[in-house]
Formats: structure tokens, sequence, C-alpha cells
């Protein structure tokens, strides 16, 4: 079983649009504060501290593939379950499952989003572009 | 030739990350005005109107699907090329095609999305529940 | 001593631009979402059903002032302390102190938003538009 | 007269609320790009560009206070002329007033915003911290 951490989300009045349901790319930007939270949680430093030590600044978005099943709303607390799926020599698949509890005490199924990742550093040419690089062992030995 | 629009994003600084460049939600949120913005120059209604007369409340994401193959920064104007590639009975298919001029008047392709989409209209019964409806004949003959 | 919550923000990667500190507007953001929730933590039922019993869709903005004194970043974890500072007939003043933890057991201000906010209700002949109303006797008296 | 220029906003459905209004932070999003734009239009180069030459890296916000006076929604266009009021030792201020037009051909006031904006650089020293730094003559020149 791959290592999976759990972020909540609580879903605000201004992540909502006027159909009264969130905004979807919002589910992209806490999927991606899923994604980091992931790390942390799995004890890498935030990348920040990491540009600094090894020139990495972070896991931009090669692709994303996201199916939406049931809309959320305002005043409700979601849950996003992730983990790596696969670990290739460039770029690792990183999957967000996002539910909501019902009252029942089941789950419903929000959405679900499959992320292409890789890690990237600065050219050592040309500090504007950004390369892409082997995923770094050690941070995968601590995510998986 | 399926009819294709056309819309224009500038960047802004806000719409960046610490990395300097595109957050990518942002790519979602203007693929996803450049889909009404595809609607409005087809001749559609707004859907503010569409719900008062038809009941329908938009079109919104069953899945999407999106590569990013160059990042954007701040300064830098993109336009955003939509057309429906498929009309199937209750959805259909969204493409949005993101690029930037260059220098030498060729093009980068930033990011290309794809995006299935329903259009919904309030539950007669309950109107907090939004169902999907097949796509609208005239509509579609708007946009093809 | 008036009534007063507690809602906390973890800064991701996203609210950041690329100077590698919270955008700004993301702070009028998080008091929006530090002011609906004071309302539900005083027992206000969300907008939703208010919209439907009473008519009242939400307390917009009339006018907000904040001064920033401390800049913040991803990984952090703020504090969001909120208010009412004033009712007057027809509008209210929402103060919201937002803060960081220091390692000293310290806080730092990060900044403080002072918002005059009053409850609207669809107009009756034109659902379109909305009105002010006067401040609700039970909300105020949940509230103080 | 001081210098002004105008950015324009298309507003769009994810920018509105349930209320089916632009959320305000959406305000104070475009007013900083209207501010950016401003220098732009003015002849200052993009800030990644002065972070390099001269380790400015933007004009962060002191404080800021918006006064609303009629709501925008989704489809509609929006004005942004943006001036700078005053320019003191460290700070200057800048105003922001966001109109749209009128079928009659008259405009209407939205919101008018007025910012205490620094000039900031990177400190010699700790490079994670920022300093607020003498106005520029060069680039008050360039913006009066």
């Amino acid at each position: 079983m791959p290592r999976s951490t759990v972020h909540t989300v609580d879903v605000t009045f201004g992540d909502c649009d006027p159909a009264g349901i969130v905004f979807f790319p919002n589910f992209s930007r806490w999927m991606d504060a899923a994604s980091l939270s992931f790390f942390m949680q799995c004890g890498v430093p935030p990348w920040r501290e990491l540009a600094k030590t090894r020139g990495i600044v972070g896991t931009p978005l090669l692709e994303i593939n996201t199916r939406f099943t049931k809309a959320a709303t305002y005043g409700e607390r979601l849950t996003i379950a992730t983990h790596v799926d696969e670990w290739r020599a460039k770029v690792f698949v990183q999957v967000h499952r996002i539910t909501r509890l019902r009252a029942d005490g089941g789950e419903d199924l929000i959405c679900e989003g499959r992320e292409v990742r890789a890690f990237v550093m600065r050219d050592a040419q040309d500090g504007d572009r950004l390369r892409a690089m082997p995923v770094p062992d050690d941070i995968r030995a601590l995510c998986s």
C-alpha cells in the first residue's frame, strides 16, 4: 500500500459560483495544496528550502485529469486523500480523492484527480528556465 | 470545421506562484471563461437569462483533461482557441488550446484542455439539486 | 466584550505570488470566510437557508480597510480573530485580526481588516436587484 | 494632472459568488493588475527584470481602502482608471476607480480603491526578507 495522507478543506462562500456550487478550478487549487501537504506530511522540506539547498523549486504539472461526480457547496467540509500511484524516472502520478462525509456515516465522492508531475530545478545558465530533473531517490523513499 | 472562437488573457502578477509561473488552476479558470465566451460569441444568451427563461443554469464539468507543455508568466498575453469537438446526447466535449505568440511570429503551445460538460437545470422539486439535461438543439446549432 | 470567533487558515503555495509572499487579495478572501464563519459559529443559519426563509442573501461589503504589517508565506498557519465592532441601523463593522504564532509563543500581527457590511435581500419586484435591509435584531443578538 | 492609465476587465462567471455578483476580493486582484499595468504603461520594466537589475521585487501593499457602490456581474466589462495620488519619501498612494459603461453613455461607479504601497527589495543579508526602499526618482518621473 502506498503512503497516503489526508488534507481537509472547508468550502467557503467565495469558492462557489452563481450556481451555488464550488467553482471547479478551486478543486485544482485544493489538490495542489493536498499535493504539497502530502510531501510535507511525508517529511520533505518546503520547496523554499529545497530551492536553496538543492535547487528544487517545486513539482509543476505536466497533465491533470479530474472526474467530477457530485457538486459541493459552502459550509461543507471536504477530505482529500492523496497518494503517489506511480513513480517513473522523471515523473510521478499523484492521485487525489475528494470526499464528503454523509450524515449516515458513508462518504460521497465529489471528484477524483490524477496529476502527472515532475520535479523541476532552475537551469544553471538561465535562472528563468525551469528544467525537469530525475525523481530524487530520498524524496521517493520518504513518500512511498 | 467546427465553429471556433478566440479569447485572450493577459497574465497578471497575482496569477503566478512563487516559482514565477502561472499557478495552474488559473488555466482552468481561463478555460472556463473561454467556454462561456464561446457560447456568448456564438449567440447563446448568458446563463443568468437562460436560468429564467429555460431553467438552464450553466454547463458544469464532468471531466477535465489538461496537458501542460510550456510555462507562462506575467506580462504575457495568451490566446485561447475554443471549439466543441464532440456533441453527444447529454454531454459535449469542449477543447481549449492556449498559445502564446513568439517574437518570430510563430506560437508556443502553453497547454491544451479537453472538458466534458453537460447542460444542467434546477430540479423542479428540489431547487438546490442540479440535473443534467439533453443538449438543447438550438444551442448546438448556434455553436457548430 | 463583544463576541469573538477564531478561524484558522493554512497558507498554500498557490496563495503566494512571485515574491514568495501571500498575494494580498487572499487576505480579503480569508476575511470573508472568517466573516461567514463568525455568523455560523454564532448560530446564524447559512445564507442559502436564510435566502429561502427570509430572503437574506448575504452581507456584501460597503467598504474595506486593511493594514498590512508583516508578510506571510506558504506552510504557515494564520489565525483570524473576528468580532463586530459596531452595529448601526443598516450596517455593521466587522473587524478581522490576522496573526501568526511565533516560535517564542508570542504572535505577529500580519494584517488587520475593518469591513463595513450590510445585510441584503432580493428586491421583491426585480429579483436581480439586491437591497440593503435593517440589521435583523435576532441575528444581532446572536452575534453580540 | 497626474498621469492616468486605463485597464479593462471582462467579468467572468467564476468571478461571481452565489449571490450572482463579483466576489469582492476579485476587485483587489484587478486593482493589483491595474497597478502593475499602470507601471508598465508608464514605461517601467516588469518586476522580474528590475529584480535582477536593481533588486526591486515589487510594490506590496501597506494599506488598502475600497468603497463599493454598485455590484457588477459576469458578462460585464469594467474599466479601471489608475493614477498615483501622492508620492511620499518611502510610500505612494495609488487610486483605482472601477466603472461600467451604462447604455445611456454615462458610467456607473462600481468601486474605488486607495492603496498605500512601497517599493521593496530583498535584504542583502537575508534574501527571504523584503525591505521597503525610497521611491526611485526615475520611476516616479515616468509615472507622474
